[in-house]
């Protein structure tokens, strides 16, 4: 099994080649080639298979065909601008986030020949806007409020109507919020929900903007790899023409999430958050989602965590050896 | 005050432009010149003030920008490969209906200046997919089933992201099955809803190819101007940023139908309809919303009429001169 990671570069994407470089298969099959494209050069970890990687700018025009030419049995399209820079620069994020999907959807389509790939989109639940029900069902209209989630519920669009006519064979999820994310601090608006709880257990200070009742969804990076894995082995004959899935997360107040913290890092951990809100994360928040209700991927199989207890714990798994540093 | 009208040559571009050379003004600003263009020359019917004819293939980079050069204050975009015609030919669908809608709004958005002309979009209940509720509610989702549902889709997303960023004042108005469409029969698979009454008024024989209990929804086609008009000429501060909205329409079954064309045209034009299945158009016909719940668009003062009977006597008002032909 051949497998192509478009956006391999990004958090996410590292991950999931962590993964995929460790199980060797996928859906019970054995991995014989992963190509791995970003606009940077991706990391290359030793491998029992191949690995190749190609760095391009795949909205440009025949940047895409090269990526499906050895024609990849699954593709993972996680390749995006991020809602913020999609905002800043109109023209940027509409040739990445639509056209350079477009590019990559009718390069498949001219392979031809039955060729008919498995392709796993990251969609975003940036695809809804404001004003929500107090949770968001599967057949909720979308109405996003920023170019890039209406980049994303574009690329749903197009996901279902080439899937549908047998282009490819398509699976679009929306990732709620990736927490608890690794690394440094990033200028998402979103970026606290993470900083809140990384910065404390690690010893450092962080800043808490908004008000402790804002009620978010989230799911670690774990289950964002585990959603992707489990859209590229699914039977889709059981999804029918409806291919893009809001996934499962955990709905929490950020109050819960620093409950959840105290009960795992201790009241010291907590005495790190400094409450200083600020007047324009607060607007943004105002226009997120809440919560979702999502049935449909649950009967799938989709499954996120149960707590943010447990989101916290996957941190400290994955990211921190199982243990939290000397303090 | 300056108007274009995209698909000026259609059916439905053809009685707007009528209505506006007899009305002169729109929203109570006298008309000062009418832009009309198509992929084929349309009329140009005697007016108060000039009419311009443009012809061109608007998805043709270039070809959009001399459209907006006046600065048109209005502009109708009712130009679109139909339904039928892009799912044959994908690549021309998707040209004409995304491509050539994305290069008008991004037309409009280069003349920059201040310039945020009014844009009404026709879009197309082929953005809803079935399974469908039995009235389809205005925050029920896009899940088109069709290559021209998901282009229209795609348009009502370009629209609502281009309103927000302020380029242009658009509205998406998604239009019912227009019945009773004037002329000869045509070859679209919903032809026969307008066939079973405009035949059998005019004397000659018409075949309903699907079960009597089949149920639609309906609006005159002088309900389609209306929409039109009222669409160009709303306070669309009141609509915010969810600028797509189901018009309005007359839900009812063949049988419905044919009752009202019974009581208006008498037993003898009911006597013209030969039922004979198309397990085809059945088949077709399946897939089809049957009913909406168009809340939003008539506490927006959009209307349709209030009955089948009604939209029969509009048939009879506007092209027969308001009495049926002797037979």
């Amino acid at each position: 099994m051949q497998i192509l990671i478009l956006g391999a570069a990004g958090m996410v994407g590292r991950k999931l080649v962590e993964r995929l470089v460790q199980e060797r298969q996928l859906g019970g099959q054995e991995i014989t080639r992963l190509i791995l494209h970003d606009v940077v050069e991706p990391e290359r970890p030793e491998a029992s298979f191949p690995i190749d990687t190609l760095t391009s700018d795949f909205s440009m025009p025949g940047e895409a065909e090269p990526l499906v030419a050895t024609r990849p049995d699954v593709i993972f399209h996680l390749a995006a601008i991020v809602s913020g820079e999609a905002e800043a620069d109109l023209e940027k994020g509409y040739r990445i986030n639509l056209d350079g999907t477009r590019l990559l959807f009718d390069a498949i389509r001219h392979v031809g020949d039955g060729y008919r790939p498995r392709l796993v989109f990251t969609s975003s639940i940036a695809v809804f806007g404001a004003p929500f029900p107090e949770a968001i069902g599967d057949e909720f209209f979308l109405t996003p409020l920023t170019s890039y989630g209406t980049q994303k519920a574009i690329g749903e669009l197009l996901l279902a109507d080439y899937s549908r006519r047998g282009f490819l064979d398509g699976i679009g999820i929306r990732l709620p919020t990736i927490c608890v994310r690794p690394g440094k601090p990033n200028k998402a608006a979103s970026g606290f929900f993470s900083s809140i709880i990384r910065e404390p257990l690690n010893g450092q200070e962080a800043i808490l903007p908004v008000p402790m009742d804002v009620r978010h969804s989230h799911a670690s990076p774990r289950s964002a790899v585990n959603f992707l894995i489990h859209a590229a082995t699914l039977d889709l004959s059981r999804v029918g023409p409806r291919r893009n899935l809001t996934m499962p997360s955990v709905s929490v107040t950020v109050a819960e999430q620093i409950d959840a913290l105290r009960r795992i890092g201790g009241e010291r951990c907590v005495a790190r958050i400094r409450h200083e809100i600020d007047p324009n994360i607060v607007r943004f928040v105002e226009g997120w989602p809440r919560r979702f209700d999502a049935r449909r991927a649950e009967s799938l199989g989709f499954r996120a965590e149960g707590s943010f207890d447990e989101i916290i714990s996957i941190y400290i798994e994955d990211e921190l050896g199982g243990a939290l540093p000397d303090q």
